[in-house]
């Protein structure tokens, strides 16, 4: 382990030195989501690419993508040991309501052991974890014990629009073993966690069309069925009384948890009260019967309204039976459901239960099947190990209720598995003002990726 | 009948003119929706001013009211006689999309038998028949068999905002023995109609509040409950299966139609194709089961969403778990419902049906109770039989599922009943572009106040 020593020493000595360079990169303002930034995030790619270069990646390359580019570096002279394709983003969101922060977004500063700006946690500094770990591994004359190829890409804030395109016209030079997706984050301090499973996601619009203009309520209530009336009589009957999906078939293929997933769920420290606050402090909880609040999270589809919208809703009154009624809706799906097949059930539930005085409409944008990766590869047991001997305790293995399209993107172009995890905590401020990152967990994680390189 | 012979020859050798002077009202574009038309609103107000001058009203006044002035003018020569206040409007309502109109708004134009203009309808043409009436009476040298009191409002297509005020504090001024109202319309063409019942009309806006912020859907979907989904559940069970309206006792007060009535209302020409191509063609009519069409639209209250707000209605998608969400709901209520209670109905419906995982609020906006007049009062008979000689059938009297609040003030304030009829025709385009008016419809109105007049 001579050269995991080297490599910690290393990082003991200098992380005045790792702060610095830290706080360089999160004062470029490289918001992904306002065209104005579009020079900042050039200048975010550059510094990525420079870091990439300086520290020996080779190959290194701002790669054009239909939207912002693509940082790519690699470095190959492990043969016959796995390839690994390390993912990140250099893209942050944007600072509003900039007057709600402490100091300025773009102006990273120190209180305690917390660096504040935006982009910080989510996830310059992740970036730069896993980009020194690679450093100092260098540094103290070791290799990794695989072959390494790294994206960072400039549009996870919107999205990534650009990345599936990108995964498939370059399916070779990114063919990996695994991917190792830093854009996790931490149980609690203290505590950190692999995610194995992710939600997927699909989107519809639900058109209810009743008359072809909006009609006055006094000359035709009581004549024409109300399509804002019949919209409401729908969704209502999407769910039953303990809260479970009645679209036919829905938990057909959701799968089921193992005891053992459920016991490593009930390790996760929380508690109703606190979960409720960061809830936005609802009157109660509530979900699907059997279930406790994670498992439900993690483990079981849900279907949400986004949005609803008809008729007249500004101040005072306008007395009309709207024409049309919309419905925003969406579905978390549990590996192994499929945005098509969801479609096809929500499409049999409305052909069943909409009344013959309205027409509807039924369309489906972006979506993404859920994932599941696998818990006891290599790659997971690297990651594990090298997480419990950082930290002092085993990590959560963490069903996510989320999406991250990246990886179920990884997974279908490039046919590989992630391992996600990351050092970022739940009260770091993501998307929020006053965004921090802990300076030891930053220390903590380039420490975790050191002994993940070495232990593959 | 020497007076009423005198006044139907002025009448036919005058039509020219009569016409004129509506064509004249109605290029001003008198709208009260929108304050850049102040001065338009004033000039139609001296404009109706100055035919009761010169028609022989006395103490004829443009009185000021919290918004657009009220124009008064008075006959009180008939001691022993009784009173009647006639009511109308001056004002009219926006004319967009101007696009569609074939002949400029305010640039009256006839074609056939219609003259085309913004307001001829609605109502300038219905004011000019009554004034006309009296004026063609005292050219007659004749005297109408009542004493006369008119008002002339400029509010009513801003629900008459003011005139309660108005009519409260010039409650002795004003007192008569019953209303005139004018506002009212045909069945058909040849088949005038009196108005006997109008439904009331109660506003509600109903709030659901969840979490006090929008939460992301994939981290807190299947532990938070929708409002959204919440408000949809509430709506949805506001009704049976059977489309009545489920509120405790919503139907207890509600008076039932006799049978007379019923036989009256199926004399009413309509087919069910027809209702459904003037109420944009739904794909089937709909409404509480036992009752016909016009009976459910006359005499049967309603229950409707005016509009639905949640959350993300835009392009695209926003996966979240709305805040709050928002439904406008209003009632139509028939006598002898009252907007307080249905108010407590709905109060109880929503503490009885509503989870406990979110909190709701309502609030009542401006409501009125449903209006039945007396069907055989000396009034309505003198009109019926005006009716019946000018038009050579017995008017149909009919109930109208919309709302005149002005008839209910007046039955409240000044304690009088109202005889509401009119000349309009159903496809004469109120609110919309291309409102006309029949020229022999306007005429025969002349000649029916004339009569009426004489009748009574």
């Amino acid at each position: 382990m001579t050269v995991v020593n080297g490599a910690l020493a290393y990082l003991g000595a200098h992380r005045q030195d790792l702060l610095e360079e830290l706080i360089e990169l999160a004062r470029i303002p490289s918001i992904s989501t306002l065209p104005e930034y579009q020079a900042e995030i050039a200048r975010a790619a550059e510094f990525v690419a420079a870091k990439m270069r300086r520290l020996g990646l080779e190959q290194v390359e701002i790669m054009p993508t239909a939207g912002h580019p693509v940082v790519y570096g690699e470095w190959l002279h492990a043969p016959d040991k796995p390839t690994v394709l390390i993912y990140g983003h250099y893209d942050v969101q944007p600072a509003d309501p900039v007057e709600e922060w402490t100091s300025p977004p773009f102006e990273p500063t120190v209180r305690g052991d917390d660096v504040y700006a935006r982009g910080v946690s989510d996830m310059k500094g992740q970036v730069l974890a896993f980009l020194n770990a690679l450093e100092l591994t260098f540094r103290a004359n070791g290799t990794p014990n695989a072959n390494i190829k790294v994206i960072v890409e400039g549009e996870e804030e919107i999205g990534s629009p650009s990345l599936e395109g990108f995964l498939r016209q370059n399916r070779e030079k990114l063919a990996c073993t695994f991917s190792l997706n830093a854009d996790g984050g931490m149980a609690r301090p203290g505590l950190p966690a692999i995610i194995y499973g992710l939600r997927g996601l699909a989107h519809f619009d639900l058109w209810i069309q009743g008359p072809d203009h909006d009609l006055h309520s006094g000359v035709y209530g009581g004549v024409v069925q109300n399509p804002a009336q019949v919209l409401c009589e729908l969704i209502a009957g999407m769910h039953d009384a303990d809260g479970r999906v009645t679209l036919p078939g829905f938990y057909d293929s959701v799968r089921t948890l193992s005891g053992q997933e459920r016991a490593e769920l009930a390790r996760f420290p929380y508690s109703e009260a606190e979960m409720r606050t960061e809830a936005g402090n609802p009157p109660a909880l509530w979900g699907e019967k059997g279930y406790t609040p994670l498992e439900r999270v993690g483990a079981r589809p849900t279907l949400e309204v986004n949005g609803l919208g008809s008729g007249f809703t500004g101040a005072g009154s306008k007395t009309i039976i709207p024409s049309r009624a919309l419905a925003k809706l969406s579905m978390r799906l549990i590996p192994h459901q499929d945005p098509d097949m969801v479609e096809t059930q929500l499409r049999e539930y409305l052909a069943e239960n909409a009344p013959s005085t309205i027409t509807w409409n039924l369309t489906r944008s972006a979506s993404t099947g859920g994932v599941l990766t696998g818990r006891d590869s290599p790659a997971v047991r690297a990651m594990q190990a090298a997480l419990q001997t950082v930290f002092g305790v085993a990590p959560i293995f963490q069903l996510e209720g989320g999406t991250i399209p990246v990886v179920g993107q990884v997974c279908q172009v490039l046919g590989a598995d992630s391992v996600i995890t990351g050092f970022g905590l739940p009260d770091d401020n993501l998307h929020a003002p006053n965004e921090k990152f802990s300076i030891s967990n930053y220390i903590c994680g380039i420490e975790t990726y050191i002994r993940f390189l070495a232990n593959l």
